[in-house]
């Protein structure tokens, strides 16, 4: 049965033919598709998502770790429509719009410290891109004009233009596209599941591997560097908490080398760590925040780039322009439904309800550690890594062929038949991504992890 | 009078403060301006926008050229208010959803040739980051691995990310944040009015343009270069037409030593010069096309690169994945507020009223020629440039000062005071652009023309 939201030109003619035919996916292998495999998502109600043929999903992943309020909320679609008729585009190119004035002045109050100032873009990786060239003429309007390297974690994902892959740590993502942007190194992780350094002192780590940035700018040459670039937890890799103390120090490496520090949170701003930003859980004081889907709960593109009053300043001066903008950075549409969508957040207690069950959800997830495959499983609030082995005592992975065949072939399949939309990744070790919406309860922790408990089960049983 | 689009917590204080407090505009200096100034645009009717005093202007930039349907179109509202209760975000990784397959399939009907899969993305500049990383990986898949270079025209704009930027043309735009992605080269564009060769011959002109295409290649060799990047109608600079034959004699160039034309038509797509594309008016065939603002006629974000059979076809093999993609494209709110955009344009026949009303609205404008500061009125479709000079009869321009003094200090504001939004732009040669929604007729040419005429007569007595 095909759902009525299909339109009737799509379906006189195979949906699948269509997609195939014309639509190029994301990310997504062409080559030896069955095109009747391809999910057409047509519906979503709160932690729910529905195909063309009517099955439903659990969303454990929030579209794409962005729809914090939950699918289908009508507040939003009439915040949408009533920008929409009223002023349904203009652009910030020297001119203002109400949305985006009053959302400015809303998330410079949220923002921690002196963060004063916002630079609307359309989206994650423009948000990237943007902070990139802040932290560039920054420099130059300081006297320190060499300064335009940027420091990033291996596997850390910063974006796919070509500034944010440059700033990326996944080498496999970029090598079919080099050259990119010069001068962009990567320093280790704080993945403590695999510490190469003390192992079983998360302190210790911690302040060793804050330490290689340090050393990362000693050996780049301090006055060659302008920016190190950090999510508060980190998504690729499996949800990398920071160990006590690592931001802490990564500060005031920052403020001996005067280097910004970039607080990534396109992922863990707006509820997703159970505060407005990730850097207030963990306590540390960024130069620039870059943001993007929570912040409309992915219903329209938005992204914003929050500023220090330090940064600010030089552009303040007469005779200067931060030459930079786009079409779409700051939509009047978009910022009327980020309004809305924080909002919704407050109104119901969103942030209080992700500190208050936090522990609950990660405690249900805890009881897959007892299944043979699970070697950790890692992250904060509504952010979580299972990370899956084929050892358990050793912490010894997949070889590419066996994740190719349990990973792909069986673990991602099964979970989205059996009603689960998540991610398995392995671009580096494989593990399961989850980030629900922020709505969820106790019912859908508990059916994510039925789900994946009866995935992994089997997957082990083809090992 | 504050209009009551203002929300109540910004009427409560100055909005002007407001804007410098907080929201950071694009492109725009900081530093000397009276907060009171910066314009804040609350509403869109037709053809008009109003600010927040109630004071009413034409759009002569369709904002940003995109608002080709017009301002305050309750179908795209309502469009959108539809799709976003229903599916408000899905990302188009691995999975589609069905506006994104019927705008496919749409998109790759109304394109020229063989163009038949589309990769959506968020704006213009996202799609040259990708149509570029696409050409790269192409040139890799088919035993071509060092054909990475793109070449572009003198003073092009094709956007702000760091790839987008890398291409575009203009180096005061560029230099605040070198080094960028190595490996791009500029050619000469058609500027004809001030042509270093074969002035006074349009054709001879144009051969010589395009034949330096062939030139940068063989000076870099063809074996690196990957892709040519090339508008129907050069935007920056003002209005610069292809000569007749430059796209024939482009497309030999391009075949010759394989190299992919690319059409960015992020601004004469979909009705700005007559035709569902540009490339459809001039009767090229691109291997790629990059398309946003008028898919949606501005009202969310979206962009799409369309794609050729060969281009697509080794990205078919087993085993072969496009490592790109994004959050935000073909969003599901964006792409049905695209289907109900172009239902608009054709329903209301927007492309046969430009091509039937573009030689009045020209010959309109060309009645500023009669002005001494007027020295060239170029352009097509609903797209013109005004350029401004000091001697009609040698060309000579303004100096750097003059321009500070007449285009910005008096023309600009006093457009804008007169009620005509546009853009005086002096990135090269003083222009006025012009982009008017599509909707337009002979009332708002005649009132876009008298405004321009006083505006620019009072600049002549300054000078």
């Amino acid at each position: 049965m095909i759902d009525s939201a299909v339109p009737s030109s799509l379906a006189r003619k195979s949906m699948s033919v269509t997609a195939t035919d014309h639509l190029w996916l994301h990310f997504t292998p062409h080559g030896g598709q069955d095109p009747s495999e391809i999910p057409v998502i047509v519906r979503g109600e709160g932690a729910y998502v529905w195909d063309a043929r009517g099955k439903r999903y659990l969303d454990g992943l929030a579209g794409l770790f962005a729809v914090q309020v939950g699918h289908g909320r009508a507040e939003l679609a009439e915040a949408a429509a009533r920008q929409a008729g009223r002023l349904g585009y203009f652009p910030l190119w020297s001119h203002a719009h109400p949305t985006a004035l009053e959302l400015a002045e809303r998330l410079a109050t949220a923002a921690p410290g002196d963060l004063n100032r916002v630079f609307f873009t359309v989206s994650g990786g423009e948000s990237v891109e943007t902070a990139w060239k802040l932290a560039k003429q920054y420099f130059r309007l300081t006297g320190k004009p060499a300064k335009h390297k940027v420091i990033s974690r291996s596997l850390a994902y910063h974006g796919t233009s070509h500034g944010a892959l440059s700033i990326t740590g996944i080498p496999a993502a970029k090598q079919d596209f080099e050259p990119l942007v010069p001068s962009t190194v990567r320093v280790p992780n704080t993945n403590f599941y695999r510490a190469p350094e003390h192992a079983g002192d998360e302190k210790a780590f911690g302040r060793w591997a804050a330490d290689q940035i340090a050393r990362a700018i000693e050996f780049e040459g301090p006055d060659t560097v302008a920016a190190v670039f950090l999510e508060p937890v980190q998504n690729t890799g499996g949800c990398f908490v920071p160990p006590p103390g690592y931001f802490d120090r990564v500060r005031e490496i920052c403020d001996a080398y005067d280097v910004l520090l970039v607080s990534d949170e396109v992922i863990c701003a707006f509820g997703r760590l159970g505060h407005d930003f990730g850097a207030q859980r963990y306590g540390y004081q960024p130069d620039l925040i870059t943001t993007a889907k929570g912040l409309t709960s992915g219903y329209a593109p938005l992204g914003a780039v929050l500023i220090s009053d330090r940064v600010a300043e030089p552009f303040q001066r007469d005779g200067v322009t931060f030459m930079h903008g786009s079409t779409y950075g700051g939509h009047p549409v978009s910022c009327a439904v980020a309004l809305a969508n924080l909002d919704l957040i407050d109104r119901e207690g969103l942030l209080d309800r992700v500190r208050d069950t936090e522990a609950a959800f990660k405690s249900t997830l805890d009881t897959l550690r007892e299944l043979p495959i699970v070697g950790d499983v890692r992250g904060a609030g509504f952010f979580y890594g299972v990370e899956l082995v084929k050892d358990k005592a050793t912490g010894e992975t997949f070889t590419p062929a066996e994740s190719e065949r349990i990973l792909r072939g069986h673990v991602s399949p099964t979970l989205f038949e059996s009603g689960l939309y998540c991610r398995a990744d392995d671009r580096a070790e494989p593990v399961i991504q989850l980030a629900p919406p922020l709505i969820c309860g106790q019912a859908q922790f508990d059916e994510m992890t039925q789900i994946l408990r009866d995935a992994l089960t089997s997957a082990w049983s083809l090992l």
